[in-house]
Parts: C-alpha cells; sequence; structure tokens
C-alpha cells in the first residue's frame, strides 16, 4: 500500500528535500519552532486513507508508525526497531534523520523537543489528526519547558499539491448471517454503556468501531474493510456522518429504519459544537482526535472512558466465533494448496518472495467470502526474514533457492472472518541453528497456546508465558506477542493486548471471546528470522474454587513444520500439544482439499 | 507486635465502640462529614511505631494494611483477603464493617467516599501520614464530587488518652565489614543523582532509606532495624533530624566528621520551610507525606522522582551479597536445628504453633550476627495455614497433631543480611490432595527461580512464569509473587516487585543485585495451604545478541521436603532443578550443623 503511494501521486522532479522546504516556509510565516507530522487520521487509524498519509509523504518513509517533526535546522522520524533498516534506507539522502525510538515509546520525540526547543517557542500539528490523550501527553510536556502548542494547523494542505481526496467508494451491507447481530441490538448495547456511564451522548471516529456499530463495510483503507465517517449516538437518536454519495439510496433506508440518520462527513463537527448545554457526552481520548474535542461546547460534560463499541467488538459472539472457525478451515485449506504448489515447484521453477505473495493470494482469493487481503504480505527469505515488518517489492526481493528459512505472514479479510497466520518453512538444507531457533520459537507459542488463566487477568500480564522459553535461550524480540484481531474488520484491533511493551493503561483484561494472535519470533539480522503465529479465542473453562478461569482456542488451522524442529529441545507434553494441533488440523482442513493438497496435508500434518 | 499493643495500651474499659463516639464527637466539631484513618506514619512505614497505630487502636483490627473510614452512621476497614478472616474475627461486635478491597487496590475506599458523599462535604485526613502521591488521589477524586479535603487535622491526638510517645531507643552504627560501603560514599551517590535530576535539595522521610543512607541502624519498629527520623541532603550539607538522646555522642562525632549534622526530629519541617526561594527540592510523591510537601515554599521547585536510595540500596553490592550468602548458610543450619527438632519432638512432646515460633527463633537466635526476627513468624497447621498474613496467639492457636500440612514463614535480622523463607512440612499422613497443591506451587517457585530474562524487563512483568503452573491447575493465589528484600532491612523493600497487583507506576526493572522473595502460593480456606518461598539475587548471565540477560541465584539454603511432592507431577527438567538445589544446599549448610540436625540435612537433601 505504501509502496503504490510514493508511485502513484509523487511528482517525479519533486525531492524530500523540496517538500520540507516548502514545509518550513510555511513553518516560518506561521512562527513556529516545529512542526509535528505523526501517522494519524481523523479517525486515528493504524493504516491511513492517502489523503492523511502526510508523514509518508514528505519523508519518503513508508513505514506504518513513525512521527516526523521538522524543525528550521532539523528533521528526523521517529520509528521503532521494526523500521529500523527499512527508515535508514528510504531515509538516506533525505536530511531527514532517523531517531531510533524504543519499542511501546511513541511519544519519546516529546522529550527531544522539550530538550532542544527553547523556552517560549511554539510547536505546530495539525489538532485534527492527533488523538486528544496525546496532545495533552505533548501539551503538558511542552508546557513544563515553557514551550507552547499550537494545534489549528493543517499546514500540508497548503504545500501538498495534488493532496488526494476523501475516498469515494460506496459503502455496503455486512449481511447476515456474517452480521451475526442486528445493528438494532448493537445500539441498544451502546446505549445501555451511555446510560451506565451518565452519558446521554456518545461520538465515534474510530473506523473499525464504525463498521462494527452499523454492520456496514468499505474499501476507504487498504486491508481493512472499513469506511471514512463518525458517528454521534444519542439515546434515541443517532446520525451517521459520511462524504456524500458513499451509502446507497436502499441502504440509507435500512439505516434510517434502524434509526440512523445519514449526514455529511463535513458536518460532524458541527453537531459536536451544536450538543446542548448541559449535556454530558461519551468520548475515548485515544479514540478522539484533539480538534473534535475543541468542537464541543465548554457547557458539555465530558465522561472520558474506552469506546463501548472497542470492548463490545473485542468480545466475538458465540455465532462470529463459529464463523471465524469455519473461514479458519477456507484459510487453512488455501494454504495447503499454496505450501503444496511450493513445495512441488521449488527447485523447479523460479519463485521469488513476490511469487509466493501472489500464489497465496490467489489460493485464499479462491475462498468463499474472501475480500482481499488483511495486511500486506510478508515473505522474506533468510535475511529479509529478519525485517519483522518486511515487505518485498519490484525493485528488492530475494529468489528462494539455496538453503534456509521462508517466512511468511500473511492473512485474508472475509466476509466470514479476518485471518492472520506466520508460518516459517524450510528451503534446501537447513542447519542445527535454524532449528534451534525454530524450536525455540514454537515453544513460546505452545507455551502460551496452551495456557490457562483466571478470568480478569491484565492480558499484557500473560506476555512472559510466550517470552520465557525464549529467554531461556538467551534470545527475544522487539514486538508484542499477541494483538486483538477483529471479526471482517482491522488485523489489529484493541483492546486487549499481549505486550509488555504495552502502556500501562488502560490495561484490559482477556476475556471470554476475545480472538488475539500468539506470535512470538526470533531474529537474527542479515541471517534469518523465525515468528510462529496463530490466532486464538479465549474462552471460559468453568470456575474452579478460585475463581473463573479461561483458556485459549487454537483457530488458526495449519501445519507448524515439522522438519525445522529440533526434537531434543522439545519436551513430551510439548510434543504432545503440536501433536494433537496437526491431528486437528488434519480433520477440519481435509474435507477442503483435495490432490496435491490433499497430499501434503496429510505429509504435514504427520504425528512426531 | 500488633497483638501486644492492644493488650499494653488498650484501656481495659475502653470499647472501639466509645473511641469511635470521642472520633464522632471531634468530626462533629471540625464539620466533618468523614474521617480517614490510614495504616500510615510521617515515614510512610509498612510496620508502624505505636505512636501511629491509629487505626489499630480505633478499630482493633491488628492487619498490617487497611484503611478505616468513619462518617456519623457508618465505619467501616478497607482490607485485601488476606485479612477478612482475621478482620471479620477481630471487627466483631465493633460497629465496623469489614470493607472488601480487591488486592492491589489500596485507594478503592476513595470511591466508597465520593459515592457516599453529598456535594460539599468534607473529609478529614491527617496530611502528617499521608502520602503525597495519595493525598493527590483522594482530592482529585473527592473534588471531582465537589466534596473537599482537610488535611491539616490529627483528631486521634485529642481523643487518643495514653497515645505512645516517639520511640527513645538508641541508634548503633551498622559496622563494616557489613556496612560494606561508607556513608560518605553513599552520600556522594546520592548528590550525583541529584545533580543528574537538576536537584540541589532531596528531603528523605522513609526510615529504611535513612537508615542505609547513614549506615545506622535502631530499633523503633519491631522487625525493621531502622530509627525514626528524616533528613534533608544538600549539595554541601547533610542534616539528620531524630529525637533529641538517640544519637550517642561518639557517633554523632563520627557523622559531622562525614559530613552529617544532628538535628531535632521537630525541626524537619521547619527545615523544609526555610529552603531559600529558587532552591530546587527532589522528593519522591510516594515517600513524603503531603504534611511535609505543604511545608516547601511556593518559591522552591519540586523534582519528583523515587528516591535515588530506593534503587541505590535494592542494588546489592557484590560484597553485600557475598554477606548474605554467608547469612543464609547460618539461617540454613537454624532451620536444620529447628527442623530435626520438630520430627523428632513430633508425636512424641506436645506441639503447637507457638512452640514452633519459639524453637525456631531460639535457633535463629543463636546464629552470628543475629539481631531480630525480620517479621513475625507465621506458623499455621492446616486450616490457619490457609490464611496467608496468620499469627497465633496465646488465645487462639492450633496443636500440631494428627495430620496434616505445616506451614512455616520466618525470617532473620543478621547485622550480615535479612532472610525471609517459607517451607511446608507434613504431619502424619498425607493425602495425594496434599501432595499435588504442594507439588503445583513447587513447579511455580521452580519456574521463577530459574527463569532467564532480557535486563530492563519491568518486574512484574515475571510475575506470569510463577503463576502458569499454577494456573494451569486451576488455581491461584491472592498475594504478589516477590518483594524486594533489605540487607539488614526492611524484609519489604522497594522499588522492584514481582506482582501482576502491582500499581501501573512506577514499574521498575529487575536489575542486577536486587534480592527478591519467590513465594507462589495455593490456599484452601479451612483445609491447609502451600507456600513454597525463596530469596532469589538477580545476576548477570552476560549478553547475547539479543542483550544482556539476567537470571536469579538462590539465596535460601534449606530443603524443600520431598516428603510432600506427587513424583508424576514433576517433570524431568523440574526433577533435576530440585535435585541440584539440594545438593548445594546440603554442601553450603552441613558445615555449620551437627548431630541430628546434621543427620536431618543429610535425608532431606537426598536426591529424588
Amino acid at each position: 500500500m505504501n509502496v503504490r503511494l510514493s508511485e502513484q501521486s509523487a511528482q517525479p522532479d519533486e525531492t524530500a528535500a523540496g517538500r520540507l522546504a516548502r514545509l518550513r516556509e510555511a513553518m516560518a510565516r506561521e512562527g513556529l519552532a516545529a512542526f509535528v507530522v505523526p501517522s494519524s487520521d481523523p479517525h486515528l487509524s493504524e493504516y491511513l486513507p492517502e489523503r492523511w498519509q502526510g508523514r509518508q509523504w514528505l519523508s519518503g518513509f513508508t513505514g506504518s508508525v513513525g512521527t516526523l517533526v521538522v524543525t528550521a535546522d532539523f528533521a528526523g522520524v521517529w520509528a521503532d526497531s521494526r523500521y529500523w533498516v527499512q527508515a535508514e534506507a528510504q531515509l538516506a539522502g533525505s536530511g531527514i534523520s532517523l531517531m531510533k525510538m524504543a519499542a511501546g515509546q511513541p511519544m519519546q520525540f516529546v522529550d527531544w523537543l522539550a530538550e532542544h526547543l527553547p523556552s517560549g517557542a511554539s510547536v505546530g500539528v495539525d489538532g485534527t489528526v492527533l488523538a486528544l490523550a496525546a496532545a495533552r501527553t505533548l501539551a503538558d510536556a511542552l508546557r513544563s519547558r515553557g514551550v507552547s502548542l499550537r494545534t489549528d494547523l493543517d499546514l500540508l494542505d497548503a504545500i501538498w499539491h495534488g493532496r488526494p481526496a476523501l475516498p469515494v467508494g460506496a459503502v455496503y451491507e455486512h449481511a447476515m448471517p456474517y452480521a451475526a447481530v442486528t445493528r438494532a441490538a448493537k445500539l441498544d448495547a451502546i446505549r445501555t454503556a451511555m446510560r451506565d456511564k451518565g452519558a446521554q451522548w456518545h461520538f465515534i471516529s474510530t473506523l473499525d468501531d464504525l463498521a462494527w456499530l452499523t454492520n456496514l463495510r468499505g474499501a476507504d483503507v487498504e486491508f481493512n474493510p472499513v469506511f471514512v465517517g463518525h458517528a454521534l449516538i444519542g439515546l434515541d437518536s443517532a446520525t451517521l456522518f459520511v462524504a456524500d454519495g458513499k451509502v446507497p439510496a436502499e441502504l440509507a433506508q435500512a439505516l434510517a429504519s434502524d434509526g440512523i440518520r445519514i449526514d455529511s462527513y463535513e458536518r460532524a463537527t458541527a453537531a459536536l459544537a451544536a450538543l446542548p448545554a448541559g449535556a454530558t457526552l461519551l468520548i475515548d481520548p485515544r479514540r478522539i482526535t484533539y480538534g473534535l474535542k475543541e468542537a464541543v461546547p465548554a457547557s458539555v460534560t465530558l465522561v472520558e472512558a474506552v469506546n463501548p463499541s472497542t470492548f463490545a467488538k473485542s468480545r466475538k459472539t458465540p455465532a462470529e466465533a463459529e464463523h471465524v472457525r469455519a473461514t479458519m478451515e477456507q484459510d487453512g485449506a488455501a494454504l495447503a494448496e499454496f505450501f503444496a504448489w511450493f513445495e512441488g515447484a521449488l527447485g523447479r521453477e523460479t519463485i521469488t518472495e513476490l511469487t509466493v505473495d501472489e500464489r497465496l493470494s490467489a489460493a485464499r482469493a479462491r475462498r468463499p467470502g474472501f475480500v482481499s487481503l488483511s495486511f500486506a504480505t510478508i515473505a522474506g527469505f533468510n535475511a529479509n526474514g529478519a525485517m519483522p515488518h518486511y515487505r518485498a517489492t519490484q525493485a528488492s526481493h530475494a529468489t528462494i533457492a539455496g538453503d534456509g528459512l521462508l517466512l511468511i505472514d500473511s492473512g485474508g479479510q472475509y466476509t466470514s472472518g479476518t485471518t492472520d497466520i506466520t508460518r516459517v518453512v524450510p528451503v534446501g538444507n537447513i542447519s542445527s541453528a535454524h532449528k534451534r531457533d525454530f524450536t525455540i520459537v514454537l515453544k513460546g507459542t505452545i507455551a502460551l497456546s496452551r495456557a490457562r488463566f483466571p478470568r480478569g487477568i491484565r492480558s499484557p500480564m500473560l506476555d512472559a508465558i510466550a517470552r520465557a522459553p525464549i529467554w531461556e535461550a538467551g534470545a527475544d524480540y522487539g514486538h508484542g506477542t499477541g494483538h486483538g484481531v477483529g471479526y471482517f474488520l482491522n488485523v489489529h484491533e484493541g483492546p486487549q493486548v499481549i505486550s509488555h511493551y504495552a502502556q500501562p493503561e488502560p490495561w484490559t483484561a482477556m476475556e471470554e471471546g476475545m480472538i488475539t494472535s500468539v506470535e512470538p519470533g526470533l531474529y537474527r539480522p542479515g541471517c534469518w528470522g523465525v515468528r510462529i503465529e496463530n490466532l486464538v479465542l479465549a474462552r471460559s473453562v468453568g470456575e474452579t474454587e478460585f475463581g473463573p478461569f479461561l483458556d485459549f482456542e487454537t483457530l488458526t488451522l495449519c501445519p507448524i513444520d515439522t522438519r525445522c524442529i529440533a526434537l531434543e529441545l522439545l519436551r513430551d507434553d510439548e510434543r504432545a500439544w503440536l501433536n494433537a494441533y496437526h491431528q486437528t488440523v488434519r480433520e477440519r482442513v481435509l474435507p477442503h482439499v483435495a490432490g496435491e493438497a490433499k497430499a501434503w496435508l496429510e505429509t504435514r500434518t504427520q504425528a512426531i
């Protein structure tokens, strides 16, 4: 996605230096000592519509996370270790420095600003794309140094010639039976949560919350089946703010009959400004921008909490979970077809990392309900697999030949669920060092996959269970162990996260129905990378005298390549887990494949 | 300690109801809707000098943690699950309710106040015993409900006839070689930390910080070898505020030669008030009271951070660690002598939980450098062992006879170190259910004891490693897994803690040199309890390409009773850990015992 952007919208004669110069002119006109360009949009999305890819446009760095800070004589992008190799390459010659950021410290650039700006200086940032919580952190840190913050400036708009417009694609209904819960029932649930918190109004900006609540989907953002909009929910009214023409007439009528009125996207701010004096508004400071909050009259009382829809959509209903199980059988069948082809073709035809993506995507696309990939496939051979967020391009990719490990992290959006899986397979002869790393990571995946834990445990606390076997081997990985996954929605969703890097608050408990990834890894830069990822569903295992307990049902159905295992490192109980998993994979996926894929599945699910 | 208080200072004709009535009269005079009595003193100690045991005096509840809230028509003590059984019994008939508090939620009473008090009401609390951080939380929560907070009231003083005075015992020097680092060197280190934070002054109220910094010890608080005082450190001056007469003349001279001046305890507040305008003062909002902070002139800039001494003393020097190792051999020898006697006497003479305490304390007292116990021995047979903070009394204790499990949690203060150990031993015939619980807990102790982890991991994150095997069995325990332990100082010290209950901030990383307990448990109320506790020292195990790693050296040297183990539940690697541990115990402790203790040690350290 990011690569296509720079191919499409860059003017060939324009350089990062030229853009920065125009930005600095605009800064000088406004008297700003620094301007901050976060990776963000009015909806605080992870994947940004092109219109809001300003940080990429300015800097050339295409990673999905990173903040650009520009002063008169400095420009730097703060990025975490996942992106250092990529950022070094993409920023080379731009005059923009890579600022190495610690994982889980997205506001680290603030310290730099506080240190480098003189008292009395002004920092600018576009408040319409900055989360309220982030704006507060930024303003507090700057104020303590006597630096002021201006949030009323979208400097990009003036200097970005040909800036992409709002996406115009139509929204569509997430149909029954897959939608599973009616939007009327969802609205009821949100209003109950609003009443519980004493709120008469609730504003939603986050696109996955919006899609979940309305049972609508769109294609405004690559990989995420969402559409750009906001919603204002009252106790007896609901307004959906979307660009004109996006909602077909029939759908608008269906929404109206569920009590949801359509209004123009641009009128969301005015609707907030028009809230009656004395009203109480529920907002989520991590899920609404500073700019929108500023539109709320001072006479309105704010109640701040995590969006009720964020909690609600994280807990999949039994019907949704059942659809996901069926989806995993189809996704597993697509993977079996791909791997059967791959093993047969290896050594016979030229296979590159791009071929892997094409073939695997095609296999998924043949499955019922397939809509799109859920993120850009990561297919990394040997050293490329050591970059957790690697993406092969036409200009730079490896051919799969010789010996080593191929890491494939991929997933699909189906109307019946979202998938995300990482597997590592051997190519040619692999060494005992390859096998040792693979087995160590596998031990981590197994340890967390089979964990049982009391209901109420805050999800980041589970991280050490996956890491302990990897730490024991003197290894570690610089990313989280697990992220929430949506239901035909974003492949990354909150509120739960299994990561010791997680910011302290809010630390959501792992609850029944949540779907989360389990994906420990181990990366040897310049050599190879291992990551073994399944999605798991938190489920109740009943109550003991110590209270209610949960465990995980592994949803993902695809063999873990036993040729990469150093058997002597696996304990009996770990081997038993793997054999039981492979038996399940075989039973569930076999009915959906034939021919070579069937043979492959039978071979790769044999007990060890 | 707490029991002795009520025996000593209570007037026999006085009831909790009478005391509460006097408090309510005082509240009415001041126009207070509620008064809060925390378990706290001007030094924010865990164990309180009797003068500040007002919550116990008023309520009769002797637990070490708990907050009393009194209104005109309600009185309640907020206590966590460790104390529920005890509090129910001690509060019965007092008119004071037990308010069951969630673990790790010490400010839960604030929600109750916010809910039950009308807007415009006033809440009183003695600001001279309330932590600054707690005062802020309290004031913020009340202000949002329109309730105001008054902190200038020590209502107890007026109603507590015969309130104990300040302790008068003399302080003494923690002598070389055990003091290991000179106070001059420690002062230097603190001043370096002050300069790093841009502070010219630093105020210390916490007694263990004070004792560590000055290499002085005292006996003002039971079990903790500390003395009551404060210190104000400047870049070229240092003043120790202690009650007149506590510092012998010779010691005062030694302190003076190290640049530490003595002043009266009462003059600490005045010294803060006299700080020059424009000065910068480093304080720790969790380790200074609101009252003291209020004494600081508004013209002084506050720098808030964890006391540098808290970090410094948590990281034991190699010399200190070596003294602790030797101390553990002596402590292990005392335990061996006790257990040898216990096993021989069991069934032959009457042994009660009190006898266990007496005999074990006597065995420790015979060892070189012994000063006192490090906390009140917990000897709990069967159902009593299911109360993690049980304490046998003359009035209520069990005789050790019949069948079951005896849990003994005990420790000593030696001039060369502080110990804390829990063991569980079988009495008569034990069942497979006993053995299952014991083995499950042992698996938790082993898992964390042998863990390796990257330097920098925040200590609470390690908790799940100990709990995973216990969770797997559908069990859990309602207390933390590990607490920091001082060096001839408090048996509970910060800043590290291994507990998922830990408040989010500050979450200290586990660092080389820290001594921490590893003490998972499993409690079946009314039946039995199991806890297996060792102290461990975090040590470097070198650097891999993934960075520096640490692991734990188990310091405690005492057999874990293999008669309680269900062997079939133990994996080979766990059994190997236990056998290696027992071999170490035998080698290290054997030279320090003779006769029956020697024979016992040889038997109980046999490999399984």
